[in-house]
């Protein structure tokens, strides 16, 4: 038995099981592309870039490096992709309706849904509209951004937090995990998907929040403006007061991190803010309206949540 | 005696003795043009539109009626105009530097300086400069915008709050009053100026900030935004919360009616909606800076408006 054949059986994963990306933005690509490179049968649902990518392939940078990924399986439709194992989402959240239509087609029983989103709930709605089935809910912790056609450029980190949706992390969740590991991504498997959503909103609401609403600014502007980065803070403190009325507990400590992490990023876009720029709809409900109603219903007052989400959603509304 | 010489006498008032408008923007104009118009000796300190008003004159449109005042009195220097009885400061009050240069040539002991401005503390800032002399603030209640060269329209209101600085209304606020009211201007005068000045806090605040904040909107955009209206009220309640830590008891009924009357203004453009758009300084430490500082001083915690004033001021730095 070789080692690829072991590996087959310990983790039960057939490297030629179908994998579909739908939506293959900056971490569609990314990811769909690192695990295409390392031997596994990815086929990308893409809109933009699609001809380019089809002629001239996909380029990679991270880590000083730079893959040239060619030929890539890439289609203008999910009937054209077909049944899949897994179908790994990528999609905006604010897009979540157009799943109804492209999902079916590649869906089998056994097919497992994996969430790539941000904010809070995605997974639910993965499960309520194509369940009962394994929905698996991956956070990412990357710096990504497409800086051509076909050309994505990771500035930094790339781990994915896994968790399954309503369950403790099952076989599939394994599964899923092995495969980002052998195609080179940090993982780790979370006790708790919803709590780690939480703790990936104390970034996400103030960093893609801000971003947009200061004025088209990068992280870098938002921690060099004083009350700009007081305002991070508290709006960070705002959230982790939320997720503790939802049962998760996130030290503040945690805040501190966050804000060291992101000195780190240099000039980082958020992924909000370059759909702004691109005049895509912001990711409005998933990260800023769902958390404030959330908290909202369990009686605590957000009050600075509340502000940037009327501000956002009212900006989102003239893109 | 006649009516004249007895109002004269009764008021102390010498229709003749010089008033200087210094920034001759919508306030300036409107107000400065109704003194005129009401045999004032009045002199207009003006930039823009200086030549047109020159040539062609004012037009002040009011209560379905248009005034056209020709010939006024304008000037690009306030040398030209020379000392003066009554100098009115309209102003924005993000420019009062310039004002250190462009009053001395204007004041004689007797001079009185009358602040039309926005916000809070630039009757102290005179005071300081200028002082001791007799500084009056007068709280504007009116939606005016310049409609046009030489042109301004009021859409509704008018009322000018007098009060004196640091002290009792004395002699000349009721000559002020007088004044105004000889114009045809509604007028009161207030026993606390720095409270009244807080209660216009109370619309200015949100109305002006999230106008710009929220994607370039009127007033009525606001309203119909309901978790902008709602981030209104809640910003309300905080600069209610700071002025009672100032010691000044606004209503919380006041919210109520601030949101009524201005649901009749239809789609009034804040003064500072208007300064964003001509690509103008916004008047960040008079509206929201100084009142998020006073309210901290006093360790009061007003989220909101620290995050307003954040967003604000950022988008102010990249005008």
């Amino acid at each position: 038995m070789s080692q690829k054949d072991q590996d087959d059986v310990v983790h039960g994963t057939n490297p030629r099981e179908k994998i579909a990306v739908v939506g293959a933005g900056a971490i569609g690509l990314f990811y769909g592309g690192l695990l295409a490179k390392a031997g596994y049968d990815v086929h990308f649902l893409m809109r933009k870039d699609l001809d380019w990518v089809k002629q001239k392939g996909l380029i990679i940078e991270w880590r000083e490096e730079k893959f040239h990924l060619y030929p890539l399986q890439v289609f203008s439709s999910t009937q054209q992709i077909g049944p899949c194992k897994w179908v790994i989402i990528s999609l905006k959240a604010s897009a979540n309706d157009a799943l109804l239509e492209l999902l079916p087609p590649l869906l089998t029983p056994q097919t497992v849904l994996v969430c790539f989103q941000n904010g809070i709930d995605n997974e639910k709605w993965l499960y309520d509209n194509f369940g009962p089935r394994t929905v698996i809910g991956g956070i990412l912790f990357v710096c990504i951004n497409r800086t051509g056609p076909g050309k994505v450029t990771n500035f930094g980190f790339g781990k994915v937090e896994l968790g399954q949706y309503n369950a403790l992390a099952g076989k599939e969740v394994k599964e899923f995990e092995f495969m980002l590991r052998s195609a080179g991504i940090e993982t780790e498997i979370v006790p708790s998907l919803e709590e780690a959503r939480w703790k990936k909103l104390v970034w996400n609401i103030p960093f893609n929040g801000l971003a947009v609403a200061a004025g088209g600014i990068d992280v870098a502007e938002i921690l060099a403006h004083p009350e700009l980065e007081r305002a991070t803070r508290e709006l960070m403190e705002e959230i982790i007061r939320a997720a503790k009325a939802m049962g998760y507990c996130i030290s503040n400590d945690f805040i501190e991190l966050q804000i060291e992490v992101t000195r780190k990023m240099g000039r980082y876009k958020p992924s909000s803010l370059v759909d702004y720029f691109e005049k895509k709809p912001l990711e409005i409900e998933a990260i800023w309206g769902r958390p404030l109603k959330k908290a909202r219903a369990k009686g605590i007052h957000l009050p600075k949540l509340q502000l940037l989400y009327a501000i956002l959603d009212s900006l989102n509304c003239r893109i």
